[in-house]
């Protein structure tokens, strides 16, 4: 059965399930969800039946309805083995799954469209609220350069040889910090990572610009071979 | 090997986990993080080698460090299956793993105490903080009603009749709503749970008043048998 994937270009939770669906070489249909124009289209009482959070990315397969990128991302991994998203051994999987939500708890929750939208609300100008976006992405990532910068489990990728979940959730992260013109020098654990990883046609065919709704480009060149 | 939790009476993160851990009857030591005092001991250079990110809970065996409280639990659900915190089927995981992220990603990070601090510098004023606070939890918890009232796979607990994952995040967020004088009677399928999980030693010995470092007691009255 096909699957369709509610997504945005931009989206940084609908790029994660978009590398994972690439990296299991599983077929899908992205419905796109414009999240800016007229309010945003994932406020309409359509979308809301089908994912009453009113966010993107909702993975459909028939009638089922996942929402939550880590959750669908956690479901292809349990649907389809290979090639696994997750490492064997439990503390392996813990780590992995710390890491990956350092990202999706405590990052990118904060710089949300919806919270930016709320901010703007609040009135405190716009100097303040890229303040306030970039500072949650640098806590982050400090956070996660410590954490990387000399773990024996690092490899090519976050852990070991092949690309996991962590990588899917760094890359849109990442994204979102070369558009927001961060200098990303503090981190060469986090970038090296990244253009491992922005080698391979699962992460260039999930980014900005190779989306049906893009509207602009990858904020970070291609890498050079 | 004995496991030790670094814990904070108040953090609903934290809370989570000691749920998990009563539930697996599994033995833990806690070691109080105060999140408040003199900017909070987890900002200090000891915990921040043992997490990075200067957030509670941390689970500590022999020297392994795992953080994030769903890593945390997906763990001590891996290394000890009885009783199961998540369900069999891949698509009821699914389903009870996007119901828990809409809670840990997206209201609990909002209201959290750094956010809450980095809202006190912008001063916006406390009437707009306490707004924020409780605008996040509204948003969630309608989406989450919305979900679990007529839901057949809902049982005395969220997903069946024994407690889960869900039922460990939503007690903890549902005592912070509480907390805060929110009216929570448009919750009448969230409440009808946490009352029957505030039954269970498990949870009820989990929670703010039983904890070594309280400071105060919990938001609801202990239900009536």
């Amino acid at each position: 059965m096909k699957l369709k994937l509610s997504s945005y270009w931009r989206s940084s939770a609908a790029f994660r399930v978009r590398i994972a669906l690439n990296l299991k070489d599983m077929e899908y249909e992205v419905i796109p969800v414009h999240l800016l124009k007229n309010g945003g289209e994932q406020m309409s009482n359509a979308y809301g039946e089908k994912n009453p959070n009113h966010l993107v990315p909702l993975l459909e397969e028939g009638d089922h309805h996942i929402h939550q990128s880590l959750a669908i991302i956690e479901y292809l991994d349990e649907i389809q083995a290979e090639p696994p998203l997750l490492p064997k051994s439990a503390l392996d999987r813990a780590w992995v799954r710390s890491l990956a939500m350092d990202i999706a708890c405590d990052i990118h929750p904060m710089n949300n469209v919806r919270v930016l939208r709320y901010l703007k609300k609040l009135d405190i100008g716009n100097e303040a609220r890229d303040v306030w976006y970039q500072h949650w992405i640098q806590l982050g990532l400090a956070s996660l350069e410590k954490q990387l910068a000399n773990d024996q489990r690092v490899g090519r990728f976050t852990c070991g040889d092949e690309p996991g979940l962590v990588d899917i959730c760094l890359v849109p992260q990442l994204f979102n910090a070369l558009s927001s013109k961060m200098d990303v020098s503090p981190y060469p654990a986090l970038m090296r990572i990244f253009h491992e990883c922005m080698k391979l046609p699962a992460f260039i065919d999930a980014s900005w610009e190779k989306q049906i709704d893009a509207e602009g480009s990858n904020p970070a060149a291609p890498p050079q071979e």
